[in-house]
């Protein structure tokens, strides 16, 4: 983990890619990462852990499929959410946003299971800061 | 967990404890927890858990006794530094701020050693938001 303090828009400043999380620290055996985002993700599911979202800049949707049904949250700046372990999703933006994600080390951003992955999502456990 | 988005902004205008944690959220077996800080907390140590500081507002200290000496970083809103495991820390911060933590649910607010506990500081695993 890093010895001094990241600044999270220096951060998102180092890098252009979509859907590509950087990591910007460790917590124990979890990666906390930052990516931007616009456009869809891909519908996907992670068997085993909670996925966490931060809001920094923008808005983020989430579809869920849950057992009762589709829904999507509605994440404005400044909101956090998280998936659970099992459930279904999707995120995607209709605006330029920026998000802190937190997740075990090692999870895949399209999960155990997923849709076709689209050529502007980067399927990886993310990538370290340059 | 919450089964909708929590708005930081409001979760922090729900109380006006100093140096008491409310949690928001949860991510498997940890929580994410936000905070209002003003003034000194007191020097403790984790033995067994890295500790993660996310600055919301204002501007937060933490003092850090390493094996090569006693140091202070300086995080700026929109910062973040993870305190490593068994590392003696006494946040401070000079104006009033706000900040969120991710530790393993349970986790003291004065770690497993401390000084004397002054009575600003409360001594918690986190409250529930209200």
């Amino acid at each position: 983990m890093p010895t001094e303090p990241v600044s999270l828009a220096q951060a998102l400043a180092s890098f252009k890619d979509q859907w590509s999380p950087r990591i910007v620290t460790t917590v124990n055996d979890y990666d906390v990462r930052v990516a931007k985002v616009e456009g869809e993700h891909v519908w996907h599911v992670h068997d085993h852990t909670d996925e966490f979202f931060l809001v920094l800049e923008g808005e983020l949707h989430i579809a869920l499929r849950e057992p009762a049904g589709e829904r999507t949250v509605v994440l404005a700046r400044g909101s956090v959410f998280t998936v659970p372990r099992g459930t279904e999703h999707k995120p995607y933006a209709r605006v330029p946003t920026e998000i802190l994600l937190l997740e075990p080390t090692g999870t895949l951003t399209v999960g155990d299971h997923h849709d076709e992955i689209p050529s502007h999502v980067d399927a990886t456990t993310g990538h370290a800061l340059t």
